[in-house]
């Protein structure tokens, strides 16, 4: 039997935690270790965990390290100083940052000989894999990404910020007749307002004014306006009933012509229970990828366009190409 | 600006004609020449065109060569002599040969020091790339392919070949309840028979006698048999006005879950009003993947599951992080 991949998980958050259990779901990777910030033994887990700061005990016991951080807090220190020693996985999600971040990374990388593969998960990852293949395959045509249903974090935490407001979830839904125009393949121009609603469900305090709540939700500018924002106001027990999971997904779409005005659609979605294990799960095939390419000689920063899909699976080529070609 | 993808074409059917049209839609490919069997003054088309007898005159002129035959009568023998003087592109799709028809291909490419990529289109192509990244990504799950709705070329013939039917053409169409019951995550067992149907538009001769001809095709053993077949008879002019398309498109479909018996699913899929078309598309895409891979200095054989997508586009990686990751 080959030797298992040996993988270390940094930040043991949703993430974090979703990671290690696709780990287990693997014939082929090991986890080494969990580092973390806190205390390590009040992590509730049966792996083996350590603080952050004896991450260099480790230098040659870990093929890849799975960043499991936010981008907006973590990733950005944490990523060029792991990465120093170890071939990295990260998931960082911040778009439009990609490029300086993908330089910064690629400089670490490269410099100390490893290999970064950052910005994967399924937006950017799988999505972005997805405007690009169909984009090359139907040049003329135009692509929509649609997110949804599913839970924003970042929406829900404004819901929390208002006055009065005790308990919030809001569900990014995408917009039914937009995916409907959208797969006709007339090519509207929309806005990501018309392509989405915003649906609340809020529970107050027992003194507040409802109707000013629902009016300082749905005015409160970039955040819901100028979104269809709907607010229900429901139970604490309904609350923690039925709004505690967290579902996401979305759709990304082409239509194109071909030659001869021929109407041609992609369609790639997603339908998740829960995504941060879903992430997860790109993020552990992603590790096996960056260990394979690697061990073949490549260092620096890459992303999920520069990685062939034979490098994700635990499958030789002979055997993908016998049983899924 | 740099120079542009040399290309030629191997076969003027309806993939061909598709690749021809494609190469206009792209700005770093140029069509060299179409190669023909018959009299290259007999197509109809402004390109240049010689007879495939005379390809070994354009050996330092084709980067690529997109071969547009059929995986029955003429990948076998057209692909291994072309592919000692060229690199090129294929869409073999017999599945079940493809491992051994790979050997032959990387025998014949490495020994001449060229490059071949084998078995694109959609099916095998963008559906089995799906297949692979869903199974790595959600190992613990079940895939399913679904055809259709389409033209599916074999069984239309199957039914010409019934005494008394003049014209005829067969859709096969996806079982509605079979997709529902896969996206709810129960994971149904289904034969090809479960998950399909299939609608045959019959033009019969005169004098022939419909309920024999309906009987005949619905016990056909393999074609019809035993598939869930409807037949319906119509006029010629009604099979004339409706029936000339060639549509086509199907889903990959996984279910599965990550750690905490989450239900997740993916799906990709495809409808598409022309199908040689969109083959003809992949086809174009690869065959730029296969110029800048073979200009890397790779020989051999490869298939999908060995190209990243940042190959298949005409942008700079930096462009591709910038505007799609």
């Amino acid at each position: 039997m080959n030797k298992k991949i040996k993988v270390g998980i940094v930040g043991y958050g949703n993430l974090g935690k979703g990671v290690e259990g696709c780990i287990t779901q693997t014939g082929d990777l090991e986890l080494e270790a969990i580092f973390t910030r806190r205390d390590p033994a009040s992590l509730s887990t049966s792996s083996k965990t350590d603080s952050v700061n004896n991450i260099l005990n480790y230098k040659d016991k870990i093929d890849v390290m799975i960043l499991c951080g936010g981008s907006a807090n973590d990733l950005d220190h944490q990523a060029p100083e792991i990465g120093k020693d170890f071939n990295i996985v990260d998931a960082f999600d911040n778009h439009g940052r990609i490029p300086e971040y993908f330089q910064m990374m690629d400089k670490v990388s490269k410099s100390n000989k490893k290999l970064s593969l950052i910005a994967t998960g399924w937006d950017p990852g799988l999505f972005s894999l997805n405007r690009l293949l169909l984009e090359s395959i139907l040049p003329e045509g135009v692509s929509y990404t649609f997110w949804g249903n599913g839970v924003s974090q970042g929406h829900s935490d404004a819901l929390r910020r208002v006055d009065g407001v005790k308990h919030g979830v809001q569900y990014t839904i995408p917009n039914p007749d937009a995916i409907e125009e959208v797969r006709k393949g007339t090519n509207p121009q929309l806005s990501p307002e018309e392509r989405h609603k915003r649906v609340c469900y809020v529970v107050t305090n027992d003194d507040c004014d409802e109707f000013e709540v629902e009016n300082c939700i749905k005015t409160m500018p970039d955040y819901f306006e100028p979104y269809d924002t709907s607010v229900e106001f429901i139970s604490e027990e309904e609350f923690k009933r039925d709004h505690q999971g967290m579902p996401h997904g979305g759709f990304v779409i082409r239509t194109g012509n071909s030659i001869n005005s021929n109407n041609q659609r992609i369609e790639f979605s997603l339908d998740l229970k829960s995504n941060p294990e879903f992430t997860a799960s790109v993020l552990v095939s992603y590790a096996r990828a960056v260990y394979k390419i690697y061990k073949e000689g490549k260092t620096g920063a890459i992303t999920v366009f520069d990685v062939p899909f034979g490098q994700l699976s635990e499958k030789s080529p002979e055997q993908l190409r016998k049983e899924l070609l």
